[in-house]
């Protein structure tokens, strides 16, 4: 485990929950591989490549008009390699608490998120 | 990439799969470290450490019965490095299809789950 890694992965995923709130588009879409894997929260199941990511955005922002409220990183825990790691935590969006898990991978030195999963948990019974 | 690696996690994950329709719990449990961190369908949000683990596999044998249509690796692709590696996949349970992410740590020479991330995405509007 690198703690540069760590760093840096932290700020990326902080700097992208900061694009989230500014409702900033290229700042969202600006650190992922070409064929990144999202798990939204709506359907579909599975949406592949950044045409694909960028509409699960444009849906978001129909229903959520950034702000404080609307994105943040409350925890985030990081395991790091040479080239591949992930994270898992929560996010507060207004008074809900959605949870993230993100894979990433490094290409020429630059961190890569080339996969997102967001879900609420259900109730049941 | 280690080809090695990911065919180790491959068989690892499907004969977890197994062990779920088998309804083997030592099975289900045995691959995993101590500290993971499971996101289940249902709530809670987050379940930390192998006893909470298990109480979500209780959870999920309350309502399914096990066997062939059980839990079932539909797709999987797996981004391993020397030690941290991600997976994510789809799983067949009967007629549903569920979203499943995985992080993996390597621990003496062993991958290990340390984070399990299951949802299915949401109807909307």
């Amino acid at each position: 485990m690198s703690q540069i890694d760590e760093t840096q992965i932290r700020s990326m995923l902080e700097a992208w929950a900061q694009a989230v709130r500014d409702i900033d588009m290229d700042g969202i879409l600006a650190n992922h591989t070409e064929d990144m894997v999202m798990f939204d929260v709506p359907v579909p199941l599975q949406s592949r490549g950044m045409d694909a990511y960028r509409k699960t955005w444009d849906l978001f922002f129909k229903y959520s008009k950034g702000g404080p409220d609307s994105f943040n990183l409350i925890e985030i825990e990081i395991s790091a390699g040479d080239d591949v790691a992930f994270a898992h935590g929560i996010l507060g969006i207004e008074q809900t608490r959605l949870r993230l898990t993100v894979g990433l991978r490094k290409q020429n030195g630059q961190w890569r998120i080339a996969h997102e999963h967001h879900s609420y948990p259900q109730e049941i019974g």
